[in-house]
């Protein structure tokens, strides 16, 4: 059965991929799942047939068959779950790559949400200048925690690539424009090691076109 | 087996239940599996020993043979797989309940972590009174939504009680303070829902009890 996800219609960032429909085009790419795209604008998306799905009223969906999901990490899991290739066999390395999961959601990305905040929400504010190096400096622990995990001869997060790299990736590209990754060259590596995947390629190729398609209509 | 969590020496927040190790606890009580708990304090959780077990140096971790895990997330869920009584039988609302635990850390806890770095990390910054009710907003914003969600008839978050609530009311207890639960009837009625299960209230009582040793030595 195809499922079918939701993205956004014009999705905010014009197409880097930074919408979290992108986590789950690359988790089904990367397992080898076609998958429909219904694409919803920012007044459907608080209407009550999208809240059905998603009751914060945004992106991405997961329907198949009786099944709908939302969030990205759980829609993750559940094809990391379903078919192989983003989860290892053994039980234990699989609950680690789970935790990874949670860490690239629940620990590193916090700062990076909060700078997101800083930059967009808070632009004209009067303390902009001053504050923005203070979360700068919580995303970079976290940063130097990841790079001192990473070593120098890790290529991923623990042995080989998982749906916990994929989650991490996605959550660090959030970091492209701000330079902060390029303070941590084995951290950065990692991110373009996860970008170079052929599936990853896919996706993004996937978004950026209905990116694109958004801008000339 | 029986496993050993890691828990703080000396809890920052005194024995108020809000350092991560509660979640592991409620549902170790919850599924009735005895455990071990091991102490760390400040200094040690930056050691070498305790980051092989948690690469972000915190707290809390779980050993049960060869298995080491980190994030209070992925433990739950680990504990919930391995154990009956906090995910449903039911493969789709299994998967929905876990997607209830990514939105309680990737959705609805990012603004209340903003709000304790707010109040604690910048509680001298000059834009301090100024910012807070803009990150009260964003937290408001989510509570709205849980509680459209939860209505007038819902007592869990999907069905019957799960990993998804277990997590969603420990995210939701960091706003004790704050006043804004209470703005939300049905909310903190949630909230109160979650406190009352006696598993909750045994995991509370371990909890405070190595605080109130801390404080006494």
């Amino acid at each position: 059965m195809t499922p079918t996800i939701t993205a956004f219609e014009r999705s905010p960032d014009g197409g880097r991929g930074l919408a979290r429909d992108m986590q789950v085009r690359w988790a089904l790419e990367e397992v080898g799942q076609p998958y429909d795209v219904r694409l919803v604008s920012f007044t459907a998306m608080k209407q009550p047939g999208h809240l059905a799905l998603n009751p914060f009223g945004s992106i991405p969906t997961y329907e198949e068959g009786d099944l709908a999901l939302f969030e990205s990490g759980a829609i993750v899991l559940h094809i990391a779950v379903r078919h192989a290739g983003l989860l290892p066999d053994d039980a234990n390395a699989r609950a680690r790559a789970v935790a990874w999961m949670f860490a690239a959601y629940s620990t590193v990305e916090p700062p990076i949400l909060e700078r997101a905040t800083a930059v967009i929400l808070e632009h004209d504010a009067p303390w902009r200048d001053e504050r923005l190096p203070l979360v700068d400096d919580r995303i970079r622990k976290r940063l130097a925690e990841l790079s001192r995990h990473l070593g120098s001869d890790c290529d991923w997060l623990d042995g080989a690539f998982s749906a916990g790299d994929l989650v991490m990736v996605g959550v660090l590209r959030r970091l492209q424009r701000s330079g902060l990754l390029n303070e941590f060259p084995n951290v950065a590596a990692y991110v373009a090691r996860g970008e170079a995947r052929p599936a990853f390629k896919r996706a993004f190729e996937a978004q950026l076109a209905v990116a694109m398609a958004a801008s000339n209509s």
